[in-house]
């Protein structure tokens, strides 16, 4: 029997976000069941929701950075038991079949994962609704492990924000000794700042703006660079190994490449689209310099970053909110106006 | 006592390229005195002798694609004696202590490499002239041996075209089981189909034009996709763990990325300049792909490009002038009619 859930839908692209009820599916002998306590905010969510990539498939339950505790388990389930912390990201299933999928890139898998919301489960051809709601039902293969001391409301957002920085700086192997720049300072690179400086490497935040330099500090930045400032930007003229670009917009990246080390790379995980201004090749040429992309992260990998966090005592600095407030938060997003990642608490939907 | 050498240069952009007689050095304790017998005639030469790059000295001995053999030898020298034969490429010198230098990656050199002409001497500041002359001294760190089984006239591109596809390809890790594309078959896109094959990879050519078929599959391409053939391209969507790009000029690289696998890689040799139409990042994001650049390639990399091709037969398809051709030739290069690179016979200079 399928299970009527509560949740959070908005109906169209111009409509608020109000309370919803919809159908999620009986569970099969391979799911988890989970009640979810906290779910973050992700820019995406926010883009779905106003149909900004042309996508959404309404009504549109978002929300992909889930935690919560297992209430149900189907009879295959080996790693869950009821009771047990779980988390969800943005990926619920793919086809477990290809190479990407083979090695646990399930993100990159050719047939395309089956997302968390906006996307239709492959087996039965529901749709899928987000972590704005009560309840969701996961098959355990893309159901996360969400070790005891991590604070929850904080945890949520590594399932996006924090797998999609930790996927590339763990792909391009930084570590102790790195010389790492982070582009922009978000939901991203908030977390970039907090896991390449617990992976031992020196931390440099780029900025446009001052005000900064404290915050940035406080969240692991050895140093701070005004992008707009020809002489700070002359004195990193080749010093990174790695830099992760997490600016969501168009921008310009011919005044990073050059700060970058022979061999270097930088990466981008904020935006898709045609770069503007024209990318000049002749620092990439002349230095051995590489520009890349990269995409949330695996399942594995996922856990692995999870795990790290407890070890290293790392999760999101958040602003919990009410479901309520969820279009005042929309706002505000809209203005880059928090710090850093708003968080749904969501007993509040029993309220 | 310096030595008189009668070479070929041109004093102006605008001038033909005549006989000149210049002074080099007289040879240091690490000095090798070498006979040039072929010099490659490399698009950079061209460039260069036009003021292409706005930064010619005149006058002008273009030529870095140079064999020969020893004819003196410093006392400090130990891997050379009068007699062997011994090569010299784009580089007569560097910095020796920075990073890349210390990692043999001279060409990546942080003060700059000097250059094998058009540039200055970092010891005695006088003028560097290349191989369109009758002898070059070279201090020995930046001489390569040339094993006695390689035909020397195809040998002589290898130390410029040949290393400029052997960098990237080893690199990148390229060998048995790698599915690599070639942008491009001129001087560097004819070696990369060589080189690509020989390392044990799976080699496509792309290209814009009917009729080279043959050609490439003799040189070692695989498959030749034409790059305007949608039905083409459509086949090879995600194929190519690596794409050499060889084309010297302004193109459109959307239409590659998507061609490459999860993870790979587009590593541009020929073209340093703005790229135009925009990069569009979305199927970087989405598959983590990355576009890089690579310039020629170290010394020790050169002597292993040198000893791989003894060993596996290769030299570059070439075209034997006398140095009294060498105008005509530029003229030709300028239409890509040269199959695949012009060498000079250097006796031709005593005629
Ligand atoms: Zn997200
Ligand atoms: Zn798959
Ligand atoms: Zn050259
Ligand atoms: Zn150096």
């Amino acid at each position: 029997m399928t299970m009527n859930i509560l949740g959070y839908a908005t109906h169209s692209p111009t409509d608020n976000l109000a309370p919803y009820h919809f159908e999620r599916r009986e569970p099969r002998a391979d799911d988890v069941v989970i009640e979810i306590l906290y779910c973050g905010v992700c820019h995406s969510d926010l883009h779905q929701a106003h149909n900004d990539w042309h996508n959404s498939n309404y009504p549109l339950v978002p929300g992909h950075e889930i935690v919560g505790r297992v209430t149900e388990v189907g009879a295959a389930v080996t790693r869950f038991k009821v009771g047990d912390l779980a988390a969800v990201g943005c990926m619920v299933d793919s086809c477990q079949h290809c190479e990407p999928c083979e090695h646990g890139e399930e993100q990159y898998c050719v047939e395309f994962p089956t997302l968390t919301y906006n996307s239709v489960n492959r087996h039965d051809q529901m749709p899928t609704y987000g972590g704005y709601s009560e309840k969701i039902v996961v098959t355990e293969k893309f159901t996360l492990k969400v070790p005891e001391n991590l604070e929850l409301a904080g945890t949520a957002p590594l399932l996006c924000a924090g797998i999609t920085t930790w996927s590339p700086l763990r792909h391009w192997k930084v570590g102790k000794g790195s010389r790492v720049a982070v582009v922009g300072l978000g939901g991203l690179g908030h977390m970039a700042l907090k896991l390449a400086k617990a992976l031992g490497a020196e931390v440099t935040l780029f900025t446009r703006s001052e005000g900064k330099e404290a915050d940035a500090r406080r969240l692991g930045a050895d140093n701070i660079v005004l992008s707009s400032d020809e002489t700070q930007m002359a004195a990193v003229q080749g010093h990174f190994d790695f830099i992760l670009d997490t600016v969501p917009y168009i921008h310009d990246l011919n005044q990073y490449i050059p700060t970058l080390a022979i061999s270097g790379t930088l990466v981008l995980v904020g935006y898709l689209g045609p770069l503007e201004p024209m990318l000049n090749t002749a620092p990439m040429v002349l230095g051995r310099k590489s520009i890349a992309g990269s995409l949330i992260g695996g399942i594995a990998e996922t856990q692995e970053l999870l795990d790290f966090c407890a070890e290293h005592n790392i999760t999101s600095d958040v602003e919990v909110i009410k479901i309520q407030e969820i279009n005042t938060a929309y706002q505000r997003m809209l203005k880059s106006d928090v710090k850093y990642r708003f968080v749904i608490d969501m007993k509040s939907l029993k309220a």
